[in-house]
């Protein structure tokens, strides 16, 4: 991922932390990926019919981690409310789909690995938002 | 639109009063579709470098309202709190980009259909959001 | 839907027929909208395994329908080669789609409902291929 | 990225090189991201006016890489025609994104970025287009 290389090679530079931007992107898009892919592996199982939650939750997610990927790798005339307001909601979507596939980890992989995307995505939404809340508290935004 | 239709043949019948969801899933989709338009319309404008925080913003509520819609559409092992947050999202992405292009409706006819736009999807978010309490309330979900 | 007014409203008017451009703006984000929920109603019947062809179809219609739309919506320094490429794709994913949705049109009302959706998707993607065509015959475009 | 482990989880093995599938989902969702900062990094110029193209095409471009990352990443039920015509689609998207971002390469790093991974997307594009046709010619699909 070019992530870092074109926050760096932004116009307008962000008074954020870059590397914690770059590490929360990368993860959302990652996130994304893994639920999309998780969604379809569980809709190739024979035992689909166990997995209806899990492939909704898992829609869900990819669909909410890519949006909050892209309003979150926009630099240019930030709005810290809208921003808060849609990690806080990934972080909601990420940890829902993390607790549904935790059900189905012992016996698809595939589970397994999206538990650790969603839980390792959500944490990393909960570090943005703490620094975007330390930003708010010195106007630094 | 067939939204209404659509619920309708669901196999699992929500709850939730299928006129509003109907509506609410409408309003985000032509919200997002009128801020992707918006958007561009902005940019075909000689004095594009006025209406950049409009545009930036234009794209935010396109993505988060289309995310937003394919979450609320979707009626099998419905999540609540998840569903709840990204409304609450939706409608501050909705009522961000409304004040913004409020200061170009003057100017622009594309700003203020999208301004018009933009706060019937708020309203809609907010009025979907107090049904989601009540159902919560009396346990229907 | 706006799509309308907001193509008149842009700055930069397209030689396009705008009817047809709303038009299939508006099938596109229809498709997209019905395609999601059918996915959604597969998902939700307890034959969900003769269902799996018919889902994972849904879901790269709506994907792809979604994005065609928002590059159709584009009037600003429009690129007619990709766009052609894009409807063309598009008109395929419509037309599988349909033909999946077929198979189950006599059981799920949700999948009648689609295949209907899918195929005036198709056509309309192949009307404004055709003007597109026309278009470029006569150095409109 | 995770996309190889997932595509090893998945119950139904496809019969295509899974190091290019992955390879390609990468480079899409790679694309899409950099095309969407691009957009943004544009749109923060004082030159925004010299830019509109650019900004067009990469938000054109960041749209049809995420579908088409999306539909390439589902192994359930695959669509080859389907998959080919957008494969294609995708590569025009990135070959015409990737001209535009040339023009500017001298002036600005973003767009340097930006043409350097619509190139390496095309070519991935290409490339898993040209397996999907021996595939298609020894029937493994």
């Amino acid at each position: 991922m070019k992530t870092m290389d074109m926050l760096n090679a932004h116009p307008r530079r962000s008074t954020l932390d870059l590397t914690v931007v770059t590490e929360c992107v990368n993860s959302l898009v990652e996130c994304a990926d893994v639920c999309t892919s998780c969604a379809d592996a569980c809709l190739g199982e024979e035992q689909v019919q166990m997995l209806t939650r899990c492939i909704r939750l898992n829609l869900d997610c990819a669909d909410i981690c890519q949006a909050t990927a892209r309003v979150l790798a926009r630099q240019t005339e930030p709005a810290p409310l809208l921003l808060r307001a849609q990690l806080d909601s990934c972080a909601i979507a990420c940890r829902t789909c993390a607790q549904e596939c935790e059900e189905h980890s012992e016996m698809h992989q595939h589970c397994r690995i999206c538990r650790a995307s969603c839980l390792n995505c959500e944490k990393i939404c909960q570090e943005m938002l703490s620094r975007l809340s330390e930003g708010s508290r010195t106007s630094l935004l």
